[in-house]
């Protein structure tokens, strides 16, 4: 059985899932793109080798909805994720939603409650960390007791440079909820409040930005997470993850690189893009999705998880605002997400 | 178009190869198998999710030749490698070989002489390491000057235990036959005598078995490599691969792996087997080889490529018999190889 | 000449500072130890080979004024060390004083006030980590550009395990000062605020104590540093600090330690006393100290690097009780010390 | 007590002593010095505080037999350390010689022979790898077993650049000596044999020199040992060692030194020259020494020590010359030396 795949928006990530599902995925295709962007749509459609361009204007009527699609990827702009989960789940069909699920707590638990009145998982949100192999290392030796009961983690999550429309609030919203899931994923609990400590500005970009931003976060089991979020590093990307436990710590490894003597110094090449470090764990994700889709069962980052990142990260945006420790309010833990 | 793809040979390789041809591979899938294993052919062919067992009697006819069958994978003995492949020149169609392409230079050379008559290549063989992330990056920092001319390579080869059937030619063989191939791909050089030393051995493995082995090689362009064989070193399994240059060295990476500090010591884990260490590279060669099927010219290692590692190989199974110097006598090169 | 070395205080660091004195420091020798328990004195001065015992009910006349005494090696516990300083002060005679330099921040200043009228500096404050090679190179590539402009800190301080009577203020007065002095002069700035997070506390040790504790800083610059003090880590003893800058970051090295592939493991032994780790520094540090009392000169930590690191101390433990952010409010600095 | 020096050489190292004995070393100071060159000398001698220039033309009489001298420290040039050894022994009195002890195996037989005749031992050869913190944990991880029984050691000695006189025999005489020395001391066992292997030239370099040198050596035991030596390596003084043994490897670390993650790389600094890499090796030998000398009993690397190596590296001249594996004949180890 060849999965096929329907694809709402064909910007620079939905692009890249479909060259993915065309050319490295085994058992899927992608069958129909919309987009709001015709042009970009017609190229999209032509790149999956001759998938069918679907109409923009009712996505979920002819694309989401329709019978040669059997599963939804959606990587729309962030406004329309929920709308465009919510439509998948009413035509009952799987759905692979970048992250963020939502951009409001609200929508957010509309699909929460769409996917339970559903009755099984269909929504996987794109936290592709889960499938990165130095976090799952983590995962197994922390899961293990192999450096006891973790008590912190120390993350940083730092870029080149961000584009001039890189706001303050994205420090949190896009780039700092990475973290906010893998540390939720890695400790098994719920992050209950957020701090953001503002050290001074780097002069290298932007004045409408506060780069870097330092932010700390407290789980309901006590745990402290800190996170410094720098998007403008100017030395590349770099992905660091440090869980303390009673007993020892964890360090994420950066990417595996040849050594290098010369010029009076030894070292290794940084990444400059997300892109390359994450490639791998991109293609577990889909593959992981496609092969759920198969087998008629939902698994990896749950809508619960889209919810709670949204939602920490809203919490981070007021705190970022007032400078305070500000408690983020979940609703109850459905039993249908135990 | 999907490939598909005809398996010779269905024991430990052929069926990981199986395995990966159905889930991980995009745009292919096994159309047939063949084994003189009855039971174990059978087993593949479901495996592969319904793939047709072929005439074990005849190969070439039954499953080389046969019109559900658009490429070649040989993964059989390594005795019947070079009958498989000239099968598969026979019928026109593309061959992924297992290294080595042929146990003596007298049948890889019949390998080279049916090649050309055909025309164009059709032979790629399996040396997989030309397809992981760190020795391509050992490629292009020296294909760009990074470390300056190469002078030297100091390679190790080590793995945590070897069966009792292993013996001291397989060192070079089945063993060594990857870094030589990797040397002469990374040297873009020959490779034109060997020499091997043998320390002490071990005395934690059977009294057959010289293990292990210290390997010299020159290339033509007078670059020294040497290369540690250590087929029961007891810990794990562990490439080492240094090239030093006029200017510089570059060495490939160890595995990316977490980080622990627990217990007084900070380290990480080390590979037991080869399989996860080279896992990559093995569903890199294998989709960039059914690309290349898919787009009608052969890439990768060539038919020329696996004559010269098995000649190389047999000039150091002399050397360790001899204690000499031992050249090795290469065909000329054919203008259809350049 | 050799300098003629009185030392106040023969308990383990006292003694340590002897043995060093004796044995591998060039140009000084003990001349005479001090110490309330006399035999304990008896036992130092043997050591010494052959130092005189001076007596513990007048230090100040008996030892630090003594004309056999060219400098003086303050050792004595905490709450003396001002007292002992201003005594050599008072005798014109140059002080190595361990740190702290005071207990609080009023006895500090009488430090400052009584060396200002002196009329040049004749106290070094035992902040050994200037003379560590490592911070060495910190200090050399943030001073010379190598990062740009200091943003942030990242720091974390681990012990093994600490004695029964190591309460949570310790974790601020004993232990997290090394890294105030240390962040004090990697940055060149003032640090201005103080706050603590408490993690959840390691079951590993004593109820009393709250361990590990998570401490941020603030400089005048608007650098924030953050600093993880765990002192029951139970795996050894570590000692990490990362300078962030605008275009690059500085990590501090682990202690050199040879590289062992054993047991399904690649990794080195870690220190598990913070003895081995500074070893190198202290000697340093006393040599530095001895070659700065023959040239007639002080140099290093000076009084006010001591009364700055009281004084955000002391913010720091009230920042423990408080949970709140506290000011450091320093009195301006002296013309004399800048 | 203090141990009087006498400094026979004041050239670049001799004066490298002076200092140390001068401003770094406990319980010594120099006393006398000598050299051919007047003018020279009489500057080593105001270095060291005032010491007395003896008369170059009787260096025997006029500083190692003289009275002001309790201890000779050895660094004139190559040819004449054995006749001053001898003076040394002649005359009772301990003596520190720079490697080579002696530049003939006969030259050192004659100083063997000479100090089993006084009945104790007087000397100490300079191979200060000994000393070194990274060295002395390879030896004691190997003595302790924590690698099994030794079966291959890896070198590699490079230098950024030679001066034009370096001869392609000082490679063995004056750089991998170092090396043979290391390898017999880290794995108690002697070399029995030598081989050389000349990969292709560098151009960066003299046309006279043979460089880089590939040297193999075997042991009493089996143990097989390799050595790269290239000592126009450009990019700095690099020296690496590697000992394999039946359960696992042991690798010297690199110095500690700071990373710095910038302008897209991450890495540290390399040394450029060796007097860096190895000057706390120096400081450790030379107290050693001294203490030694004031203990009345000589320990480190021996005469005996100093003849092997010079045997060694003969036998290894020989092997550059002929490209043949080249004996290394010793006489029986006497068991004054056992």
């Amino acid at each position: 059985m060849t999965v096929r795949i329907g694809v709402v928006g064909t910007g620079a990530i939905g692009r890249e899932h479909i060259e993915r599902v065309s050319r490295v995925i085994s058992g899927a295709r992608v069958s129909a793109v919309a987009d709001i962007d015709a042009a970009l749509a017609e190229k999209a459609a032509a790149e999956a080798g001759g998938a069918r361009v679907a109409d923009a204007a009712d996505i979920a009527g002819s694309l989401i909805a329709a019978d040669d699609v059997d599963a939804v990827l959606v990587s729309s702009w962030h406004a329309a994720h929920a709308e465009h989960v919510l439509a998948a789940i009413a035509a009952g069909k799987p759905v692979l939603c970048e992250k963020p699920l939502a951009t409001t707590a609200e929508d957010a638990l509309r699909v929460l409650a769409a996917e339970e009145a559903f009755g099984r998982r269909l929504v996987q949100v794109g936290f592709m960390r889960r499938y990165d192999p130095g976090y799952r290392e983590l995962k197994r030796v922390i899961a293990d007791g192999g450096i006891g009961r973790p008590l912190m983690m120390h993350c940083a999550h730092r870029n080149r440079s961000a584009p001039e429309r890189y706001t303050t609030e994205m420090a949190a919203q896009d780039t700092g909820v990475h973290e906010i899931d893998a540390a939720r994923w890695l400790l098994d609990d719920e992050i209950v409040s957020a701090q953001v400590i503002l050290p001074r500005a780097t002069e290298r970009r932007f004045p409408h930005l506060r780069d870097p931003q330092f932010m700390l976060f407290e789980t309901a089991g006590g745990v402290r997470i800190d996170l410094e979020v720098f998007v403008n590093c100017q030395y590349g990307y770099d992905i660091q993850c440090e869980t303390v436990g009673e007993t020892g710590l964890i360090r994420l490894p950066d990417p595996a690189r040849a050594e290098v003597r010369a010029a009076a110094r030894v070292g290794t090449e940084i990444d400059q893009e997300w892109g390359g470090r994450f490639a791998e764990a991109f293609d577990v994700e889909v593959q992981a999705w496609v092969d759920s889709v198969a087998a008629g069962a939902a698994t990896g980052p749950s809508a619960w998880d889209g919810y709670a990142a949204t939602a920490v990260a809203a919490a981070t945006v007021e705190a970022q605002r007032t400078g305070a420790v500000v408690d983020v309010d979940l609703v109850e833990r459905p039993a249908f997400y135990a």
